[in-house]
């Protein structure tokens, strides 16, 4: 069973609330970039191997720029990440563009950036070709349907509303052909937060014996294929990380047993690039106790979605009482009116007063990206912890006036009833 | 069967977008106030009633302003809803601020504005007292617990972390009168988007019940009860709203067999006043064809998240093709990198093509106000129907910069890796 720690101890944290008040999101540069080394270690038998960075599971344009140090390009599926990209200096087929549902101007934006375009629909070759012209390569998004069995997050691949069916790719590839398209590349991505080495390895299969058969049925070349990305990450203590070296040697035999040369693989991990290297950082606000026990944080949903939206796992500790006995049995929650605001159910922990610290792990990816302001809260900062071990402020916290940036109060005062 | 309908025909909703292109949501003021107006008679016969709109349904000033006009107060969970309240207007105890794991600034900004405080737990009537000092009139929130069962969106009641024990609230309010407090409410909510009518009626009773044994036993007296709101709304066609008449009807009777005069009945629903009279109203940007048909919108899960987040039903029409046959089988799906990103699973809809508009029911509450920027989503605009036929904007769109907000650029340049 791993422990789960965050980079600063107790004292240090409690140092750093003096200058940055919790609730905050803090990230660890140093094991960040060793994690992106280790992703790159893996695959160094390929040398065209790329992680394009799902920017959605962080859209932080400092990590992004870590990252982009480490050789990452960017996974991008809107006009504002297609900015934060470009606006650290990632340009042309550093970026890919994998959308779904694709408004004109996102097209446009990411063909002008040169971006790799990922069509998610046959009917898009029609379409960018009109908004943006088609470029000189295209990727399309293959869903295998009932081919491949999903995973729970991701569902059933039929039941999914991305990619091309089969029989898509052989015509969607024979078009573009035909329009003078000449370099290729084919992805999918059948599985969110998955911990199964094997999966990823028969995605790599199913992928690469597509190509060959793309490739022998229209004469055409794929320069790479996109395994998606979808490892995940063990919220649980008990659970282990993915091997992501038996990912890459997996991949490698069969790479090579199909005879492939100059093909290059491609992946677009978001998760387990920063999940497990971002921390909320939070403080007991209240115990409360009537049916239940309760310990009542100054976080709440707002910066960390996922137990109450998935009712999903995330390790919690209690900075300085780690090794006290775990005998508090509580549920953990923050201040929104929705029951669900809750970051643990029925968790035993050490017993935790108010004014303690408190850290919630793994909240590295999709954590600060999917909050909102139900309930008027306010999303929080971003810190990150540097190599040289100080810590700078890599997002503000929101306050009441972003809050209130898209209302006009001088018209509400105007405003007769 | 009660058909929906939007104010607005698929003609006037054209002219509409030219001025504010989808997606929006659109309210209709006189639905609202005529709502309004069908919920203070149904109490008529309560001198003292009053509801307090739940802004966190829809936390708009300009509605809140129609509200008020109509003789609305404001509950709210925060601070930014309590400075919503004050910059329309209301003061004193035309406010309730219902909270739970309570901030001290949010109290002490509560307390300044004079808003009845209804508190969550015993241990903040000290908390309340130390930061704010305690008012003239207190509320306190019950949990009854196993003694009266939840419904499926609030739970089970004894797992729910709002509110106070029976044994807790008599404990309570000999503090509170030892400590010299005069003004006593009682207040619970057990239920959200409920549609039995003898719910409420049932929550009354419960009330009377405890008003009746807490003032005999401490000799204090209740100047109202609070049944909170989660009157439900149909969001189903088949379904029918509640009858307000038949619940203000029956919570008299039980009032005058109990033999009150002077309690006053407070209230504070959010769906049920503004939630039938909001819709989004969006386009379709693509139709897709794979194992499944697809219906691809320009708005997605970040203007109406409660069919991604709760599988909700919510009832869609095709402006102008309302009486085509309903044989085209999809799902309704928004542009988000989330397989869930879906306003409709396996809807029956008349055959939309490309361009056409389509307008989302029942989205006036608990929609705008969940919007997340996940995906690097921006949130829609909001847009008022005035009674003269007049549609005036009340929220902009969000933009680019305001997602950027948070972020400094000029750092960002700085920032060595």
């Amino acid at each position: 069973m791993s422990e789960k720690k965050c980079p600063l101890n107790c004292e240090q944290l409690e140092k750093l609330t003096e200058k940055f008040p919790t609730p905050f999101h803090l990230y660890d540069e140093k094991a960040i970039r060793a994690n992106a080394r280790a992703l790159k270690a893996a695959f160094a038998w390929n040398p065209g191997f790329k992680e394009y960075f799902a920017v959605k599971a962080t859209p932080n344009p400092y990590l992004m720029k870590l990252l982009k140090a480490e050789g990452f390009g960017a996974d991008c599926s809107s006009l504002p990440e297609l900015m934060l990209s470009e606006a650290i200096g990632l340009s042309g087929e550093e970026i890919i563009f994998t959308s779904n549902d694709t408004p004109a101007y996102e097209y446009e934006k990411a063909v002008k950036l040169g971006a790799i375009i990922n069509l998610d629909d046959i009917t898009h070759i029609q379409f960018l070709e009109q908004c943006a012209g088609l470029p000189e390569l295209v990727c399309f998004r293959y869903n295998p349907g009932p081919l491949k069995g999903g995973n729970a997050i991701i569902g059933h691949p039929e039941e999914a509303k991305y990619g091309f069916t089969r029989a898509q790719l052989f015509e969607g590839y024979r078009i573009l052909r035909d329009k003078g398209v000449k370099r290729f590349g084919l992805h999918t991505m059948v599985a969110s937060n998955e911990l199964d080495a094997t999966y990823f390895i028969e995605t790599a299969h199913l992928l690469f014996d597509l190509v060959g058969e793309l490739s022998s049925e229209l004469g055409i070349k794929f320069e790479f294929v996109n395994i998606g990305g979808g490892i995940g990450i063990p919220y649980k203590p008990e659970q282990k990380p993915v091997d992501l070296t038996a990912v890459g040697e997996g991949i490698r035999k069969l790479y090579e047993k199909a005879g492939f040369t100059s093909l290059d693989v491609r992946m677009e991990c978001g998760r387990m690039v920063t999940g497990p290297y971002g921390w909320l950082v939070s403080r007991v606000l209240h115990k409360k106790h009537t049916y239940k026990q309760y310990l009542g944080l100054d976080a709440c949903m707002a910066n960390l979605m996922r137990p109450a939206l998935y009712g999903a796992y995330h390790h919690i500790t209690v900075p300085g009482k780690e090794s006290l006995p775990h005998d508090f049995v509580c549920d953990v929650t923050g201040s929104l009116c929705e029951n669900n605001d809750k970051f643990a159910i029925n968790r035993a922990l050490p017993a935790a007063e108010i004014g303690d610290l408190v850290v919630i792990h793994d909240a590295g990816a999709h954590g600060h990206a999917m909050g909102f302001n139900y309930n008027g809260k306010l999303r929080s900062a971003e810190l990150l912890l540097r190599e040289n071990g100080e810590v700078v402020q890599i997002r503000r916290a929101e306050t009441v006036k972003d809050y209130f940036a898209t209302l006009d109060f001088e018209g509400l005062n105007k405003f007769t009833v």
